[in-house]
């Protein structure tokens, strides 16, 4: 599965939603066992979240939005099918949410990459279940300190910490995670997967019973006049960077 | 301690009961403060749970063979005594369970040998408590990669991972293990007890608390048609392998 | 902050109610948004609890001092304000404790000091939001051996743990957690500190409900007989090493 939302494939509502239904027809296609999630863009595997989609957006858009956010995470945090990321360029905030979701996760050794949870640099905050997933990933310590600082790593930090699990030369990054693909097929699929489910559901479960606290959470934080303030100057920070 | 049920230590249901009777008598025992677990026969710690328990056998039969491992596990796994596993050979499923469930686990540094929770091989779904047990010596990371592949480790990659604690030369595994009992029994009984028990009560408690629900649950996986068929595969591949 | 309390930084009842009303201060001060905690006495950053606080004393006194603990952690672990620690000597139990409350901990790299929670050395025990702290910052498996053995580590063990963060030269200490801090102010406050919340709320949470239990537990533990006995047999020890 390659992503296409050029040029920096940002997670929009739209993106999400056309994500979220190629990925439901994946699970539900019997003859497909196994999906490598990598980038068709240059240089980035997934800038995260649009942040077009949280600024100067009314409550139910925002909302809307993040919804489908959720509902990208439950897909590929619960899905049955072995997901290998082929981290193929940067992978910030949402982009890294979407790598961690993955059951294995193959970077580019290429030190301009960075990969991280980097949301309160932004001023803003991963939510709890962003929380867990690195918790799951990488320990309790190693993600307190992550999340505060909202740091990015290099492919080779990323790799010592075990935010990302192998690291190769950028050409061979397909062809290792189709190697690795092979190796978990291998693996009887019903033992498989009712061992990933036992690995994964309470953090699951524990999002499905707070989806829309979640959602009013977010909106409420988002749609602060400081919040928006600060999201203003980073996209006018962006523009000039640019330009 | 030396499990001694040749030829590879398989864990059927008189072994595990005369083992946990064994102990029971060890832990009422005041003068007895540690146990090494060690194997008698060559190249093999524990080969696991006997096959032949969960092939072909009546569900009330299976179910008092799954009493007996959690009864095992509760043993081990609670006991007041300091347990100190010395790896003298292979150790996969039931066996990786065992040592895991010790204070300290030194193996022999010999590349033949492997240990690790191997269950998805067979197309079998290693049980909560095994996971819980894993992700207490591993953390939650490693335990979603060795338990999803069933993956078996070499004596240096279990040292890496932290699925053991020390290798040294197979003729010094005893020497080593006295000398670690000793270090350990160096600490106040009282003390060393009540942080072990703080440390494990929780784990302990679940399964407790779960004990029926888990045998039914295994009874009815266990004497499914295909995962029989499986198990059959599996006997008949091991039996020509022996020939 | 410097710790300032000859000859060792014992944490007396004093000594906590004074540090907790300094730092309540500066956590009320908006203009302070940081705190690097070091020792002003030579050797040690703190010796931890004060045992002439627990030996010979009355249930009350007891009770008191242990609820100083109690607010000394809570008031550390929660604090809003970036918190490093320069341990500069020697922290052993209730001085690891302290440290381990802090958001980055820097340790001079001298092989005379140690650090590590060894309660269980002296016969008594750690209660379980030492443990839990501990737990967030080494991992579940090595807590279960460091809280066992009462184990202390040196700075480069202390490090390959996990137990502190760096290790510099003595004189170049400050310096260091000064940088280090700045690197953590450039982060926005509140977003940082939404994230540590986050991170520590449940394990404070879990004190916060029990506190009176684990005083009880505290007190009627401490004035047993024999761990009277053994205190005091510690103190004689010290005194007879003293002279």
């Amino acid at each position: 599965m390659t992503l296409q939302n050029p040029p920096v494939n940002s997670l929009s509502l739209d993106f999400l939603t056309e994500f979220c239904s190629a990925l439901e027809k994946l699970e539900m296609d019997k003859s497909c066992r196994g999906v490598i999630l990598t980038s068709g863009q240059p240089k980035v595997f997934s800038a995260g979240l649009d942040i077009m989609e949280m600024y100067g957006k009314s409550p139910e858009r925002c909302g809307e939005f993040w919804r489908a956010v959720q509902e990208m995470w439950l897909k590929l945090y619960s899905s049955n099918m072995v997901i290998i990321a082929a981290i193929n360029g940067s992978s910030p905030a949402g982009g890294c949410l979407m790598s961690m979701t993955c059951d294995y996760r193959i970077m580019a050794d290429n030190p301009r990459y960075s990969i991280g949870l980097n949301e309160t640099q932004l001023g803003i905050v991963a939510p709890f279940w962003f929380k867990e997933t690195m918790v799951n990933t990488v320990g309790h310590r190693t993600t307190e300190i992550a999340l505060q600082l909202g740091q990015l790593y290099s492919p080779t930090e990323a790799l010592d910490i075990g935010l990302v699990d192998k690291l190769v030369p950028e050409d061979q990054i397909i062809a290792t995670a189709t190697q690795t693909m092979t190796k978990w097929l291998a693996v009887p699929d019903h033992a498989r997967q009712i061992t990933k489910s036992m690995m994964r559901k309470p953090t699951i479960d524990k999002l499905m019973s707070k989806r829309e606290p979640d959602i009013q959470n977010f909106v409420s934080f988002i749609t602060k006049d400081p919040i928006q303030k600060s999201l203003g100057l980073y996209l006018s920070m962006l523009k000039k960077r640019k330009s």
